[in-house]
């Protein structure tokens, strides 16, 4: 045995994915899970049309086989479990409406279900399996996310880079890898590890390459582990690790905190906005204004967002965006769509974004650091905002808990409301699709075995 | 237009990429491009039966598809460009036997040739545009590796990262891009570049899983830019680009360095002995101590290597090599093996790495830091070692141009034998295979079009 790989964070981190049983996980995590799981579907879908994604998707038919077990949300169509985990994995980022895990800055969904579905499709694995997995994705993920720090995510993509390694466990688990062999997975992940903000400058197509990529390396690494192929132990504390790397204040303790008590899947916030989850604290914040007040969008001057640095190192370059998946990284669209419609969701930004009283509005909203928000950030992301009325009032409101966040949840009704909404929006799938498979999604927990999630189409090849 | 992306370093180094022609291309360099070609057929082949490499195999077996115009070189299969470029990807940078660029410590051959011909292969190119493409990869990666400088290769791995730009450039000039097309399939290719150094501490299996991945990420970023997929303008020397992530030393002048007059392609060397490049100069200098001084392993008591900063970094972690590719980035070892044989190739690593005599030589041979050699790295890897003999003898020896280097080039018969030599060594093709293969190899640059490099077997699938 080798001591060090025993003993290593990385080591306590593998060896608890690799170990963790359904039943060790607690009813409510458990009712969490299928809560996100239901969740991200409607992502997933809502990817359908979207150029980026679509063009990962012929991609994928070129160079992928053309039939499998793994199923492409977006289409209904199967491949092997590497495509599906691609595919589905751009699809789901792309709408902005996935979770997000706070203290972590770390988007588990996208990257975690892509590739535990495509596996546990292509396994037949059981429902138990599947949330076992997925469980093992996201404390790994997260921790990894709050291991790199923020140094990491003002240059890189948390999800991309922690991605990779969230995938990798939870393909890992349905693999049934051993501890020193989900060690291997990690290590294999973690050296593919990729993923830069630099997109954002010029609104490119990167991010749902991220977690496409981060979903389909980490399946890689495990299917490779799972053969015999081997990682550096400690790729992510090591010298020449990720942290090494890419990280200036990256802290190993992180990595194995509380395991098996704390659970960071249930710490996990929904996505209620479909905009970049940085502008949600002051989004809210601004709703409370209104309605407390009474505003309207004419009555607004200006707006003042008292901001984390995280806000303004993602949003701060978006000045005047030209696509509505930019658009989604401006904090004045956002809070102009809001003082338009009272909500963001994916129809405001496809109407709203451009129209020229929101782009004005745009203008009128700025970002400031403030030292408690700052302070709080990442665990807490508090709202604060500063209207400046166009009669002449100093309006202040703050949330402590964006709408999503743990204590200010969404109820299974809401989640299902949304999904619909995401399926709708991209036609993806319709009313009766989603009655029928709404039903069996929230109950996937009890599948005997995971098979296709979209009911059968005749047309389907 | 933006003028931005029209005067960046990186649009500039894209445009050339994509307008390179054929004919732009001197003579002599096209020449040393067909003499990389066949040198890397070598190493491509000798990746035959080494675990990793057959693990990554059976992987895209499993993932891709069964049949398809690129060619799989170590078992003569055909799959989609994807699956292709991954695997012939790693198994060219295993034996240790595929060329370097010094300035940049990047090993062009080993990411470039196998996107270029799977995708030659799948286009059915020409020879003129498969060279072409290559010179494209070569040129990019080269000054990629350049610009991102020492302080990223102290912890990543060169050819992984520039790696995927290299392998995008070479995929990206076959696909015909657009000089924006080419800028696109950049920032999707730096956005998936990664590897890190921290497995060589376990001697674990990551290093040809960079080099797969880095071909298959930069055709993946080509084909998706082919077809609109937009990627960050300036992924190299943006604010949260590569550079700004990986780098502290980034000297963006690089990337542009005399393009069309400079061809770092003829700068590349040759790998003579099967080690890792960083113990060449110090083989090489320990050889001449012994042939002009007529020693034997017996009469040598210890060797004191002179070496540059990033040999140490690289091949200090290894202390006692438990494989035969660990092995390879041991100082000690090679110059064992120098020491018992008069050569390390590849048969004297495997037959002689953990042979008692070699092992004890080994931990009689150190590393120090030498001003003189550590200052003309990279541009230059001088070889200095002192040799005390069992006699008492203090030995000087040096080596301007290990062997290999441009100034002390292999010839074609060198190549030719070592090419030979490879493939049997792996069993990849035997004596009639590579009289069929290596006549049409060395006229490549006069194909009409790419097609199987291996003579059609009566078994194949």
């Amino acid at each position: 045995m080798d001591k060090t790989s025993q003993t290593s964070p990385s080591a306590e981190l593998a060896a608890f994915a690799a170990n963790l049983r359904f039943k060790d996980i607690p009813t409510p995590v458990v009712g969490r899970a299928v809560d996100l799981f239901v969740d991200w579907v409607g992502s997933a879908l809502a990817g359908k049309g979207a150029r980026p994604v679509e063009t990962i998707a012929a991609f994928s038919k070129s160079m992928g086989p053309s039939e499998g077990l793994s199923e492409i949300l977006i289409d209904g169509s199967f491949s092997s479990p590497f495509f599906a985990a691609l595919v589905n994995g751009a699809s789901s980022h792309i709408a902005e409406q996935d979770d997000v895990h706070n203290g972590s800055v770390f988007h588990p969904a996208a990257v975690v279900f892509p590739a535990a579905l495509a596996v546990a499709q292509a396994n037949r694995a059981s429902g138990q399996d599947f949330i076992a997995a997925v469980t093992a994705g996201y404390e790994v993920g997260i921790r990894v996310g709050e291991f790199l720090g923020r140094s990491h995510y003002k240059i890189f993509h948390t999800t991309g880079t922690a991605g990779a390694l969230a995938a990798a466990a939870a393909t890992g688990r349905l693999l049934g890898l051993s501890p020193a062999s989900m060690l291997d997975a990690f290590g294999s992940a973690g050296t593919q590890a990729a993923g830069l903000w630099e997109f954002l400058r010029d609104a490119a197509d990167s991010k749902p390459l991220h977690t496409g990529k981060a979903a389909a390396n980490g399946l890689v690494a495990a299917y490779l582990a799972k053969d015999g192929f081997t990682g550096a132990k400690q790729i992510l504390e090591g010298r020449q690790g990720m942290a090494a790397g890419m990280s200036s204040d990256a802290d190993p303790a992180r990595l194995t905190d509380r395991l098996g008590v704390r659970w960071t899947l249930a710490e996990t916030s929904f996505k209620f906005h479909a905009s970049c989850r940085h502008t949600h604290p002051a989004a809210d914040a601004l709703l409370k204004a209104m309605r407390d007040n009474d505003l309207g969008m004419a009555d607004i001057g200006s707006v003042t967002t008292l901001v984390h640095q995280g806000a303004i190192d993602v949003l701060g370059p978006v000045v005047s965006p030209s696509t509505v998946h930019q658009a989604k990284f401006s904090m004045g669209t956002t809070l102009g769509l809001i003082a338009a419609y009272g909500r963001a969701g994916m129809d405001e930004f496809e109407k709203g974004y451009a129209r020229p009283e929101v782009t004005a509005f745009r203008d009128r909203v700025r970002m400031v650091l403030d030292d408690e928000v700052n302070t709080a950030y990442p665990a807490c992301w508090i709202g604060k905002v500063l209207v400046e009325t166009t009669d002449g009032r100093r309006i202040e409101a703050r949330v402590d808990e964006p709408k999503g966040d743990p204590g200010n949840t969404l109820t299974r009704d809401e989640i299902d409301g949304k999904v619909r909404g995401l399926a709708a929006f991209s036609g993806a799938a319709d009313v009766n699709d989603m009655d029928a498979m709404l039903p069996r999604l929230w109950q996937i927990d009890r599948a005997n075995s995971i098979g296709p999630l979209m009911p059968a189409r005749p047309d389907a090849g």
